[in-house]
């Protein structure tokens, strides 16, 4: 009986809390609950890595997308991320002693974001377009994203060697990388890793596994690994933990 | 009886509240914009696996996690999912033909929900309390998660072996848990494994990882694995694709 009681209760609550409250934002005057609703699942899919190989945004979560990159939320979850990284590193710090501390970031929309270059790109909704990146790319011109550098200059001061390794073509961009990178303030890693030659065509979980794999051969300790897509996150030698940084613009396989 | 009171107070609350003449709606009424956004990064943190080992739900998030369980985004998140573990099933029925697949299922939260529970626990701003959530497993009254449910039928129906997975003592919950699920229609599963003596303190991780072990020496592939903590979703073992179902309520080591 006691149940049923509930049961009427949460169902009269549901109905209710849905009449009064509704969480959207004010931008969302032309957007209905039900697609704010469906994109902030949508959202929360590839976050979790429920969604994969998805090719574009959804179109009906152009806005969506716009307002968590531009409004405020997408720095939010970036913060609560840094933090609990700092909680973690501080852990570290506590217990371990070796000098051979190795941390990883990749590059691309985890130390310097292409935000600006995917607001042309309508904030994913259209297709990726390999050369208008790379020409986007080449300019050098992304700005840092400041809670990755100041994490970043955490990792150096705490004595951690930090390898930036990116997908990037090292022939093509190397150089602009380098400069990007630099000009932001991303000075004081161990070392770039581009994609060479030999890793031309192969799917970023290989590349990025094989690299790290290398570093481990050589004597590192990975403690932490950090990017915005799953395909930085699994594989080989991944480290203690991982780190997932919001992307709801694009899919790297 | 008391809770149930508690909420009756609290939904009169609310629409006093709106009724009065708040601008913003009741759900926000003691709210920050700033607070919304906090628990919205702390339950992507959760999901993402970012926020790992947390006790209980941030006290300030209690009005966030309700609404979110219970206004609709919960159900959405879930329809999703399980929309992308539909269009993953019918690619393996595409390629695959042996008779062996297999599936794992979580239970708690996953084939079955303790929402009634968490909602006398303050959406698990009440820290865990197995007493109490022995009381409530042994009443075998878990409703059914009806997006998990006619996920489970089309599996059973597609021709997998759906192994259910659980932490729950073998000994004091098996048979409340084998009522509850055949009385809210998980009927036709392979097998339901239970946490025996033999893995009682051992992390949910370690006993999981060593169940599916052991079914994939017995010949089994398994193809996919759901569960609602990311304990079911790592370690060995766990199929081609996992998918991690919501639950901003409490984290299982």
């Amino acid at each position: 009986m006691r149940t049923v009681w509930e049961i009427l209760v949460m169902i009269f609550l549901g109905i209710c809390l849905k009449k009064i409250g509704a969480t959207k934002p004010a931008y969302y005057s032309s957007y209905s609950d039900l697609t704010h609703c469906y994109c902030l699942s949508w959202r929360l899919g590839v976050e979790s890595n429920n969604v994969r190989a998805w090719r574009t945004v959804p179109t009906q979560c152009l806005r969506y997308v716009q307002f968590y990159m531009l409004g405020g939320q997408y720095e939010s979850d970036l913060e609560l991320i840094v933090e609990q990284i700092y909680s973690y590193i501080d852990e570290i710090l506590l217990t371990n002693t070796t000098d051979t501390r190795a941390w990883i970031l990749d590059v691309d929309d985890t130390c310097i974001s292409n935000l600006l270059y995917y607001t042309g790109k309508r904030f994913g909704c259209d297709p990726f377009d390999p050369m208008g990146f790379k020409t986007w790319a080449i300019r050098g011109e992304c700005p840092a994203i400041p809670a990755v550098l100041r994490l970043f200059r955490k990792l150096i001061q705490t004595g951690f060697k930090v390898f930036l390794l990116t997908g990037r073509d090292e022939e093509t961009l190397g150089q602009p990388t380098i400069q990007n990178l630099h000009s932001q303030g991303f000075v004081g890693y161990e070392r770039l890793i581009l994609r060479t030659r030999d890793y031309k065509g192969k799917s970023a979980v290989s590349f990025k596994s094989a690299m790290r794999k290398q570093l481990v051969e050589q004597g590192y300790t990975i403690w932490g690994s950090v990017g915005d897509q799953w395909s930085d996150l699994v594989g080989d030698c991944l480290g203690e933990r991982t780190f997932k940084l919001p992307n709801p613009m694009y899919f790297v396989p």
